[in-house]
């Protein structure tokens, strides 16, 4: 961990660090600069046994098992990829690991390190550093990847930069998007999609707030506004803290012939399948209708249609795979089928035999 | 590369990336969302030998030479690491990767491959991604690595995070901060310290704007209001994209006891190995004069102190290292000596016996 040096001034500031965590920070001391706040957040980073050299130097050593190195970065701004006190720093760290897990499982690797970069408002309570660490290196941990080094500087918003790496096991090629052949299988490696978009639809519609959370490790819980279903308490959380079995990648997943996480709805990322690959890729109907059905009365309290998070909800990180039909592992249900394209027509998506309606989410359109 | 989901909405935006290209875009027509941006960027990132698998799929694949990984990373925020209207896109790029590569550089490794996230407003012109692209790929491939991917995202200011891999090569130990000994002779890779801090009071003194560009490739160059002194263009183009020879980390700085690249100040840099390696340094004034003086007529104008610039400055990234007096290799200069701490004393740096005056820098203190 180190930080830059910089040519900037001071703004004020009300983000999500600190109106989810205000006042936790009475009874302890600030941080007496960098130094204080590494203090804090270090201890939170066990190492695992491939790590050589963790924080505290210019750069960490991490031993692979094979040559072959994974590796993926991404990013979330406060404001634009989750707004002021609709979440809390445990889930965040916690998404911010997630999504960068997935995309090392989606090509068939085990993660084993990260780094991250935190930039903050100066006034940033030092609680929100140590719990937004205690997340990212709990839920990398569980995925066997440790946080090996990182950077902390300041910024009007919270924004965390994480950068997953991982490898692929000795002689193990990767699970690429362009794998998928006619005759193949399409599935998901989980039982419910739509959750994240129900969440993501109940953050904008103003029903969430986020109880203020006083311990380093207590569980936040969101409070609803007007809303009796009882999905809403879940779906906001999966939005907030997706929590997909990732294990699936570097296990069953190694049988896929085109693998990827989704992150930008079925809609848009079976569309990159189907590029890559060059195939049509028909989805069923009656495959998804049970994912449907349990979000259907939280939708209509909302007045939206549920079909809209399940085709083309983003950031559930659960993985799309195609495999041989006689192939399918445990943990991957089958939501449709591989064809060859139509003579002179590009690859597509297709729901029943309908082309898909709607789209998924696109940041500079 | 690929994109998240956000939840947020836009605000104005007056930043570097609009300010130094305004009007650069006119005559081209603006990118149809990410597929655009990507369209743009994507050509100026060539792929090098050991690349499996570049931009485009969820993670990139790198073949390194051991299963030694070197990791490091690093975030530059407009307004805080950079001030609007003072840099340009193609320095930005620059500097984003230097200060990763030396990290990798100072730990005697050699750099393999960068990721990089872009966060920016939505009204950033395509011209700005573009250089930003351009500078850091080429930057990147004067070293011998590639961009293998990255994400694009929005933020209220230019946000760019850099992450550096690279590999030990087989056999080869990282140089550490903590390998010091008494005995040793203390040195640095530059002829000249203190450029950037010198760059970095021009731009805080109101003397900087940067020269239009019209061109991806083209050149920026400083415009200087009220000064004469010639050294004045070099320093602010060094503060923005600083040129240390970082080849010498897997050169001849293989042979060093202990390495860092000067990010902080020779001061507080200097004290990080004194504390890693339980050692004091002495720094020798003679060694320091030669970097002072030609500073000094552009200090005298601005009514600061050279000696501040070459002891504290920060941002220089070039190699501080200390290695056995008969093994200096080519290309560092020796600027002082490792000796045993005083019993009961925690270990310190001085300049020609005295405790060394004033301090680096503290994101926050």
């Amino acid at each position: 961990m180190q930080a830059g040096h910089g040519a900037g001034h001071d703004a004020g500031h009300n983000g999500v660090m600190s109106e989810t965590t205000s006042g936790t920070s009475k009874g302890t001391s600030l941080p007496s600069g960098e130094a204080g706040l590494l203090a804090r957040i270090l201890p939170h980073l066990s190492q695992g046994p491939a790590v050589e050299v963790g924080p505290g130097d210019d750069a960490a050593v991490v031993h692979l098992p094979s040559d072959r190195l994974v590796v993926t970065t991404d990013t979330l701004v406060e404001g634009h990829d989750f707004l002021p006190g609709t979440s809390h720093p445990l889930w965040i760290g916690h998404k911010a690991a997630v999504q960068n897990l997935a995309d090392v499982a989606a090509m068939g690797a085990r993660p084993l390190a990260l780094v991250v970069s935190v930039s903050a408002p100066a006034d940033t309570p030092p609680l929100a550093f140590e719990q937004l660490s205690t997340a990212l290196a709990e839920r990398a941990g569980a995925d066997g990847a440790s946080i090996v080094g990182g950077d902390l500087g300041r910024a009007p918003q919270l924004t965390i930069t994480v950068t997953a790496m991982g490898a692929l096991a000795p002689g193990d090629a990767p699970i690429l998007r362009s794998g998928a052949r006619p005759g193949d299988v399409l599935t998901i490696g989980t039982e419910q999609l739509g959750r994240s978009a129900a969440g993501l639809a109940l953050v904008l519609a103003g029903h969430v707030r986020i109880a203020q959370d006083r311990s380093v490790q207590g569980r936040p819980r969101p409070l609803l506004h007007d809303l009796e279903d009882p999905l809403a308490g879940e779906v906001v959380i999966w939005h907030n803290a997706p929590e997909p079995d990732l294990s699936l990648g570097w296990t069953g997943g190694r049988a896929a012939t085109a693998m990827m996480d989704l992150s930008d709805g079925l809609g848009r990322d079976g569309s990159r399948i189907a590029a890559a690959s060059g195939v049509d890729l028909h989805l069923d109907r009656a495959a998804l209708e049970h994912d449907v059905r349990r979000l259907a009365p939280l939708a209509a309290a909302l007045e939206l249609d549920p079909w809209q998070w399940v085709l083309h909800g983003g950031e559930e990180h659960a993985l799309l795979a195609t495999f041989p039909p006689d192939r399918v592992p445990a943990g991957f249900r089958p939501i449709g089928t591989v064809h060859a394209p139509l003579d002179h027509r590009s690859p597509q998506i297709t729901l029943d035999g309908d082309p898909l309606p709607g789209d998924g989410w696109d940041h500079f359109a």
